[in-house]
Formats: structure tokens, sequence, C-alpha cells
């Protein structure tokens, strides 16, 4: 691993378990085993290490997503090929995700806006997945927008509480996520026979 | 509304637009027109001051919960009665319920582990609202946690994305939910006619 990598390794690890505004470049150099002047040879400051490790998992979630829609013509194959393949995702990039979702915040106006705008094209696509449905009259849902945010909350909130160390694997959670998303928890109370 | 109050709500705006770590008792003082000496008269740290938005915000849901819980028989009216009152919760308390979800994990071990009692138990009341269901036969959803942990992201996502003046009221957004939640978003390939 060359020395930016490295750098960007133990940036992860802090942001992940301290929080962005704790994680002090002093804390990252001491974990790389480098100097501070290292750090900034490469960095500016730490703000643009935490658009590094945001703006790079947004590209990777895009380049996944994007693949799947353009390959997929079936929007049932697709849209199910898109949680599966974003929610193992978290897999092997759980601390960048969270990053991703819970620090964005924080940067400075310029950089925030650059993954502001990528946060909106991973809610385009899977906004535009849905929209194939409503052609081929197999969409419930009559709302899109609403639909597409409960997407999120639900593809959002794994990094929260899976633990790969229980019972059900990562693959296993996805498979009944996207079950329920489709077709709900619940059994209607007026079944037809 | 007394200085204590005050005090509070001024955290609360703080912790919500800058986040935890990087708003000061400085900045919260001067935002409450007192000393910092009178804030400490009330809270002996920042981590106190988080602790008493975080605790309030789960005892209210906590409270609104259980009293449905306790008052409505049918699982299927007491669930759906549960997501509404917690979603609109939001109207009145967006920035604690942020807050609720971003910050718990910045508390000291001591006040953390009270925090996450009553997270367990927010999600110990919906866990025991399915489990009703699995009585009455009319729970499409095999795995009941993973079922809550998809309720929790639907609804904990909402003052992510959510804005008041928009199409929507946050009721029609709630509705809309709850409907996709109990029933799915599309509609199955092979429909019985």
């Amino acid at each position: 691993m060359n020395k930016k990598d490295i750098i960007i390794e133990k940036a992860v690890d802090l942001f992940y378990r301290e929080g962005f505004a704790r994680a002090s470049i002093r804390k990252i150099s001491s974990a790389a085993g480098i100097s501070n002047a290292a750090i900034y040879h490469y960095f500016h400051n730490k703000d643009e290490l935490l658009f590094e490790v945001v703006f790079s998992i947004g590209v990777e979630l895009l380049s996944i997503l994007n693949q799947i829609v353009h390959e997929v013509d079936d929007p049932r194959d697709a849209l199910r090929q898109m949680l599966m393949k974003h929610i193992c995702l978290m897999k092997e990039k759980r601390k960048e995700i969270k990053i991703f979702i819970e620090d964005q915040y924080q940067l400075p106006a310029n950089l925030k806006s650059i993954c502001q705008k990528q946060h909106r094209e991973v809610y385009n696509i899977y906004y535009g997945v849905l929209k194939r449905f409503v052609q081929t009259g197999k969409l419930r849902a009559d709302d899109l927008t609403v639909a597409t945010f409960l997407i999120f909350g639900m593809v959002n909130w794994c990094y929260r509480w899976f633990r790969e160390d229980r019972r059900l694997t990562i693959e296993e959670v996805a498979e009944k996520l996207i079950d329920y998303l489709f077709h709900g928890i619940l059994i209607p109370y007026e079944e037809k026979p």
C-alpha cells in the first residue's frame, strides 16, 4: 500500500470511530506512523481527506448501480440486483458508508455540493428504475419520491444494526429486506382465496 | 421559559446545525445570552447537556409508543398508530430526533448505556407488536428482527429528507410509508385474478 492509501485507511478508521470533528490530523498521522507534514503533502487539510473518502465511496456506489441499470432490462431484476449489491457493499466498506452518510454535512460548501450531487445521482437512479415499473403497470406505490426514500432508509440503516457474527449473513438480510420492500411485511386483511 | 429551558433550546439549535463536537459551551451561552458560569450551574459539562436532550426525546417517544401499545388491541391498528405518531413527532421535534439518532454515540459510556437502553426499549415495543401479528397469522415477514429494523430505517430516515414546504404533509408521507411497509411497493408478478 502506498503512503496516500495508508493515510486514507487510518483516516477512515478514525472518522468511523471518533467522528470527523474529533479525529485530528495529529491522530491520523500518528496512526499511520508518519509525520503531519507527510499528510499535508497529499491533503491540504482534514476536509480534503474527508472529501476523498466520501467521494470515492460515492463513485464506487454509482458505478455499481449504473452498471446494473444499463445491463438489466427488467426493472424488477434491476432493482433487486441494485439493492443486493448496495446493501452488500457494507461487507467491505462499512466504515466508508457510515462516513458517507453521517459526516458529509461537515464538508465546506464547495466540496459538500459535489457530494450532494452524488447523493442526488444515487437518488435519480433508484427513482428512474421505479419509473420503469410505472410503464409496466407493476408499481403498487403511488408516490415515487416517498418510495425512493423508503428504499434509502431501508438500505442506509443497515450499517447501524447489522453485525457479521450473528444469525444471518448480509446476503440473507438483503434477501429479506428486498422481499419485504417489494411485497410488504403484512398479509392483507381480505386476502383473495 | 426558564433559564434551563433556554439553555437546552439553544443547545439543540447548535447541536443540530453544527454537530455536537463543534458546538461549544461558549457558543451555547452566547446564543442563550447568559454567562458560561450560568450554564455550569445547570449542567456539569456539554455531555450532560447532550444527555438531557437525547434522554428527554427518548422518554417522550417511549411514552407515546407505550400508550398506544397498551390501549390498542388490534396489532394492525396499533402499529399504524405507532408509526403515524412516531413519524409525525418530527413536526415538533425534528432537531431533537436528529440529535437522538446521530449524536448519541458521542456520549461518555455511562450516559450512553442509559440511552442505548432506551433505543432497545423502542426496538422491543415494535418487535412486540410484530410478534402479536404472528399469533393472528397475518405477518408476511418471516424474520421479526429484520422487519423491525426495516421499520427503524423507514422512520428514522424521514428527518433527513422530509421538507415541510413541499408537495406532501408529514401526515401524508406517513400514510404512504405505512401502506408501502404493510403491503409493499410492487404488484406481484403473478397476481391472483
